[in-house]
C-alpha cells in the first residue's frame, strides 16, 4: 500500500450507477427483453471495440469526432462503438449465411460518445434496439408498432402516443409537385414545423430551397392533413395524392397499419398519423415512428425508428431491407423518475432477518433459506449489532419486513415479524413463518 | 453508398454473440442476478473507462500491459477496465458515505484485456462478482459459500464441490514453524501441490525458499490433513495447531461454516475443507473458496473468492474489510455447452404463426397477441411465403409449435396446431386455441 491516496473519481461525462438507479435500469431492461422476446426477437451482442474503418463515416462528421478512437497493442486503428446500428450492419453482413432471413434481433448494449456533457447526457449510455431484417413486408412494420406499444404499456406508461408517417406519402407529394430534386431541403424545413412554425417553414422552403409559394403551401397542407380519426386523415391523403402511385402505396401501408391496430384492439388515441414527421432523412425509406409521453412531451421521442431499404450496403452487395426501432433507455429512466414510477427502495430483498444472537447464526441463515426457497428474497444482517442499528439499516434501504428472534423466541419456537412501514409486530410460530411472510408481503 | 465494400470482420480476440450462445449467456446472467438478489445483494455499475491512474499498478505488470489505454479527446490518460474489483474499490471509496455499511453488491459487466487470444479466451469477456463489505463477521463468509452453492444449483449443476480454506490456518502453522517471514515463498510452492506433486513442492521449499526438510514436511502434513468428514479434518487441524491462537481462530471460522452447512441442509459432499489451497496470496486474508465441477475438473475453478482485509486502501484511509466471489461466466458457459445443458433453439418464442394468407394478416397478429397476453411468446412469419419455406424456417430456429390457418379455417373459425417435433397436427376452435397451445407446450 502506498501512503499517497489516489483520488477516487469518475471521468468527466461518466457516472457510477448506485443501487437505486441501477435497480430501475435493470427492471427497464428486463421489461424490454421480455417484450422483444414475446415477439420472437432473439438477443445478439457485438464487441465494444471495432476496427475504426467499420465505424467511421457512417454517422455524421459529428459522431466521427465523438468516437473514442485509438491504436491498440497490435497497432490496429480501433474505436469504441457509438451506436448499435453500424455494428448490426457489420454483423448482418458477416453472419447472414448462418442466420438466414427473415432475422429478428434485439440488442441491448452500452455505447460511447465523447459529447459535451450536459444535464442528463453522458458519454456512456445504453441503447436498446430491435429490428426485423430480410423482408420488405408491411407486416414487419406493423409489428414494430405493436412492439413499441407493448413496450410502453409493459413499462407502466398509460398515456403515450405513437406518431406514424410513411416516407412514400411525402415522396409522392414531392413527385406530384415536381420537387423530387429538392426533397432533402424541403423535408429538412418541414421537420422543423413543430419547432419554428408554419410561416418560417414556408420562408425556408421558398428562400433557401427554391420552391414556389404554392409548392410550399401544398407541402404544408399535406403535412397538416388532420381529421377526427386516422381514417379521416387517410381519406384526406388519398384525395390529395390521387393518381400518384408512390404516394398511394404509402397511404395503403398506413391504412393496413391502422386496420390491424383496430383488429387487435390497440386504443385509437395511442396511434396518430402525422404526415409532418420526416426523421432520419438519408436513412429511412418507409414507415417512420416516434413515441411521446403525453405527460412529458418536452423530453422528445422516447422510442423511434422506421423502415430502411438497405441495412448493410457498405459491407455486402446483398440487399437487406428492414424495419426497427430504438428505445431511449436513459431518457425513459429520467421520465419514470419524474413521474414517480421508480421504487425508492435500494434493496432487491423485501425481508431483513435481524441478527440478534450470534449463537443462533445458523437459525437465522436457515430461516432465510426457507424464505428464499419460497421465492422471497431475504437478507440476514451479517452480525449481532444492536437491534436499533439494524432497524435503522432496514429503514434506510427500504426493507418491508424485519424478522426478529432472541433467546425467548428460540425457547418457544417463535419469530417476531415486524411491518416496517406500519411499525406493527406479530408473533409467529416457526412452522408458519413462510406463509405469514408471504401473506403479509402480498397484502402490502 | 461507396462502390468498394468494407470487409465485415471483428477484431482479433473479439467475437459476436449469435442468438444461440447469447440466449445461453442471458439465461446464465439472469440466474446469477436472481440468486444474488435473493440474498439481498443490490446491483451497481461503473464506467467502462476510468482514469488510467485508478487502474494501473493494481493487478500485475501483466494486467498493466494488457490494458486498452489511450489519450481521450480531452487529453486525459484513460483505460478500459480489466476487472470489476478495482472499479469497485474506487466506487466504494467514492460513495461510501451515501451507501453506508454493511454494503452488499453484485456487478455483472464486461471487461477487456489484450491477452494473447487462445481457444475459449477472448479480449472481451464478462465478469459476475458479488461482495459484502464493511463487516468482518464470519456470517458474511458463510453466506458467500451459500450463494456460490445456490448459484451452481440454480444454474443446473448437480455435481460440484466448493473447496474451502482459511488463510489463518496456514498462517498459524507458519507462525508455529517460525516460517512467517518466508510465508509468500512457502505458500507459492504449496499452491502447486496439485500440479507438480509432493516431492517437487518439498524440493522448492527447501532449495528455493530455504526451509528445513522438517519444516517443509510439517507444512505438507497440515495441507494434506484429511478425514472421512469435514469434522474429522477440523479435529486433525485442532490437534496440529493446538496453542496457536491465529491458527485456532481460522479453524473456528471453518467449524462455524461447516456447522451452518449442516444446519441449513447443504449436502455434505458439496463442501470440502482443503488446507492446500492458498489462492490470491497478496489479497486474501481469511476464508478462501474455489468451485469445481465434478464432471469437468479440468476446466479449473468456476467460482472463486475469499475474504480480504482492506478493499480500497489505495483510495481511502477508511478500512473496508469484505468477502466475495466471482463467477467465471464464460468458463461456465463453455462447461454448460459441453455437458449439454444449453438449449439448441435460437428463438425465445416456442410458437410460430404461419403467414398463409396476406388478406388475414390482422387475424394472425390478433391471435399472436392473445397468446402473448397469456404469457406465450409468439412470432408471426412476416409475409405470405410458401408454407414449406416457413416450416423450414421454424425447423431451423427450433420453434416447437406452428399455428396455421387458410381460407377453410377462417370460414369455420378454426386453427391447425402442428407439433413440430412429432409432426402431429390437430384442429382447434378459435376460442380454445390459447388453452390448447398452453397445454401442448406444458406437455412437451
Amino acid at each position: 500500500m502506498t501512503d499517497k491516496l489516489i483520488k477516487p473519481v469518475t471521468l468527466k461525462g461518466f457516472r457510477d450507477y448506485l443501487p437505486g438507479p441501477m435497480m430501475a435500469r435493470e427492471q427497464l431492461i428486463e421489461t424490454a427483453r421480455q417484450t422483444y422476446r414475446s415477439y420472437g426477437f432473439s438477443p445478439i451482442d457485438t464487441p465494444a471495440l471495432e476496427y475504426s474503418e467499420i465505424l467511421l463515416g457512417k454517422g455524421s462528421d459529428e459522431t466521427d469526432k465523438q468516437m473514442f478512437r485509438f491504436t491498440d497493442q497490435g497497432k490496429r486503428d480501433v474505436s469504441m462503438r457509438f451506436d448499435l446500428t453500424i455494428p448490426f450492419a457489420r454483423f448482418a453482413a458477416q453472419h447472414l449465411n448462418d442466420l438466414g432471413t427473415p432475422f429478428k434481433r434485439y440488442h441491448i448494449g452500452t455505447v460511447w460518445r465523447a459529447e459535451k456533457p450536459q444535464k442528463g447526457r453522458y458519454r456512456e449510455f445504453m441503447q436498446c434496439d430491435f429490428d426485423t431484417i430480410g423482408t420488405d413486408s408491411n407486416t414487419a412494420d406493423i409489428e414494430t408498432l405493436l412492439v413499441i406499444h407493448d413496450l410502453m404499456q409493459n413499462i407502466g406508461f398509460d398515456e403515450f402516443v405513437i406518431r406514424v408517417n410513411h416516407r412514400r406519402v411525402l415522396n409522392g407529394l414531392l413527385e406530384q409537385l415536381g420537387l423530387t430534386e429538392q426533397a432533402t431541403g424541403v423535408l429538412r424545413a418541414l421537420d422543423k414545423l413543430a419547432k419554428i412554425g408554419r410561416d418560417k417553414v414556408i420562408a425556408e422552403m421558398t428562400e433557401q430551397v427554391g420552391t414556389t409559394a404554392e409548392q410550399a403551401e401544398s407541402v404544408l397542407q399535406l403535412a397538416e392533413t388532420s381529421g377526427d380519426s386516422a381514417e379521416d386523415i387517410l381519406e384526406g391523403l388519398e384525395t390529395q395524392l390521387a393518381g400518384n402511385e408512390q404516394g398511394m402505396s404509402g397511404v395503403a401501408c398506413l391504412r393496413e397499419l391502422i386496420d390491424v391496430c383496430r383488429t387487435v384492439g390497440i386504443p385509437a388515441e395511442r396511434v396518430e398519423l402525422d404526415v409532418s414527421i420526416a426523421r432520419g432523412l438519408d436513412y429511412y425509406t418507409g414507415t417512420i415512428f416516434e413515441t411521446f409521453l403525453t405527460q412529458l412531451p418536452g423530453i422528445g421521442s422516447v422510442c423511434s425508428g422506421g423502415r430502411y431499404d438497405n441495412l448493410a450496403g457498405l459491407f455486402t452487395k446483398q440487399s437487406l431491407p428492414g424495419v426497427g426501432a430504438s428505445l431511449g433507455l436513459d431518457r425513459l429512466l429520467a421520465a419514470m423518475e419524474e413521474l414517480g414510477l421508480c421504487d425508492q427502495s435500494t434493496t432487491p430483498a423485501p425481508v431483513l432477518i435481524v441478527h440478534f444472537d450470534a449463537a443462533h447464526t445458523g437459525d437465522y441463515l436457515r430461516i432465510a433459506r426457507e424464505l428464499r426457497a419460497a421465492g422471497i428474497a431475504t437478507e440476514v444482517y451479517p452480525e449481532a449489532k444492536p437491534i436499533k442499528k439494524q432497524l435503522k439499516y432496514a429503514d434506510r434501504k427500504g426493507f418491508r419486513l424485519a424478522i426478529i428472534a432472541g433467546a425467548d423466541e428460540f425457547t418457544t419456537g417463535q419469530w417476531q415479524v415486524k411491518d416496517l412501514t406500519k411499525g406493527e409486530q406479530q408473533t409467529v410460530a416457526d412452522g408458519e413463518l413462510v406463509e405469514v411472510v408471504r401473506g403479509t408481503l402480498t397484502e402490502m
